[in-house]
């Protein structure tokens, strides 16, 4: 019962997250072509946060799906990672309303980086509350997804302020690799159920 | 259960995209009826697209309650779907506050056009996880409404350029085209309970 | 089911409605007392129309429960109620930044009165899919307070324009009225149960 | 039946509250390091506010696991804290945006206050209602935390004025004291089950 509850606030969260985000591409004032130029790069940038928190939602899901407890280092752990999330309309609204500028993309990436970082926070939680048995456990093996990602979100970061394409390259390179759902968990839940 | 939480989420988006629509509606500087004049066509577009939204989740429900399992293509088609219906605020609100200008009325119609073609794909992605026993696929059928609506959809858009009114006209007719919901999938639905 | 996701998607639409009201309430620039003093009626406002959502929200909650079935005219009955319920916000920021003018506060008891027809009308869709054992229309009896309501707000409209304070002294009253819980409704769905 | 809609309306809300927050960190217009520095303080203040919507979700969590049964008064104590903690964001964006200046720091504990004197009746709605084998009342025990903090938040209000690090501080370590999740409450809860 307490997972469910923690899915539903969860899901409200990040609902509302990947809505808020569009508010951002504002209502531009003329009616020609011209006043859409510049909401493009605001219309990219929310694809890719679009994308993201999309896989957050896919990726939390499983996650959730595989924990057999919920404590409270389970609760502060998720509030954690949708603390970071929550932060994704503001870096989007920032690095698309200046052209992915270098500082803003790199805070950009910073936000990813800690989303990253408090994802991985809330696995070890899960673990650490089910036990040495702990199905997520055995699921992740050796999550070289989520390794890697952390690595990549920091490149990113630096690059924005030498090679600035760079970051960008990066960070949809990151959300292509994610695209494809977590299967690992999927398979061990699946073998369980 | 993975279903249930698909219909949580989606329920979450599309509630926040009915009550953002509404912040376009700004609230008036002055206290006379002249006030009102410049809001009557942001709330006639605040009208139509919140009947859109609502044949949305109702449609939604009904697909999903013939749905029998949520794979990861299901998932994402349902995200890509969520996406272009995120941007009916803004699409609403630039024709709205544009008095169904050319180019805002064409734009409007695009979203619409883009949503409907992510419901179709939707739709597929279900029958494609449920296989060849799909309910879903018994209970389309034909689905003459959902292959006239991206036709109409496109020549509103085209004529938003020529002939004004027919644009608008096109997607009001579509809208209560669909008013009627969907028996063709409650029917089956009932007829498997 | 299908009524689990109707109040899952009410809820959610209710629960924004409710928290986007407060964002009228701005956050002033100054920091001392003075900078207060306009928002006092925007503030008042806020509280009025916080507790006609719960009202209804209370309200909704119980009328659901003493339905047996959904169908679609219930579906758009209630998107209806939901659609003058999406309008409080803006009427409520209207009446408040406006100091409770004539022509806002009339605007405000239109929007309640449209609400208060939509819930009437959505008492008669329940009424009417149940059929004639339905135990909704037992539960309401004479309705004495929702036949009130309407005529209560139509003559705190009219009154806006005349006697101003008799406007806003009519809408606190109807929530008074309200802000007892239906007992009707509640007593016949705990003897079914 | 009632209290599952009860948490799901107020997990809506806290959602809700927790995401709008984050819209009074404005996107800064330039792009240097400069732009960011007066964002620090709405930053920190988001930051608090956070952990302190995150203390009442979780507690509210436990508090309606505890509850047996859902009276009016119940949904009335309920809405009532919902009230005050819908104006953290507004608070929270005036004490932040105005560096902790001393009358928006007093606002922001007196939001506080109001708060926690509402979950204080909600405490008290939902004892009386279960009546006197509560087990919420069993859990309680001595309050010490609920006693304390109403204190600690009067005490940080009125040192806002006078000595104004001090009222920061204050509210940091109620927050601090309520990390910890309600171990009575969770306790008693598990005995039962």
């Amino acid at each position: 019962m307490g997972k469910n509850r923690l899915e539903a606030f969860s899901d409200g969260v990040l609902a509302i997250i990947i809505t808020i985000m569009v508010l951002e591409l504002k209502v531009p004032h003329g009616t020609d072509w011209a006043t859409l130029q510049p909401l493009v790069p605001v219309f990219l940038s929310y694809v890719l946060s679009f994308v993201y928190v999309g896989i957050y939602w896919n990726n939390h899901h499983h996650l959730l799906h595989a924990a057999k407890h919920v404590s409270a280092s389970v609760l502060w752990a998720n509030l954690h990672l949708l603390f970071w999330l929550s932060l994704f309309p503001w870096a989007t609204g920032w690095m698309g309303e200046n052209h992915f500028a270098a500082l803003p993309s790199a805070a950009y990436g910073f936000v990813l980086l800690m989303a990253a970082i408090a994802y991985y926070l809330l696995q070890r939680a899960i673990v650490a509350t089910d036990g040495e048995h702990s199905p997520l456990q055995h699921a992740l093996g050796a999550d070289w997804k989520g390794k890697l990602s952390p690595v990549l979100y920091l490149v990113g970061m630096l690059s924005a302020f030498e090679v600035n394409w760079l970051s960008q390259a990066l960070y949809v390179l990151v959300a292509l690799l994610w695209l494809v759902p977590d299967k690992r968990i999927e398979r061990v839940v699946h073998h369980a159920d």
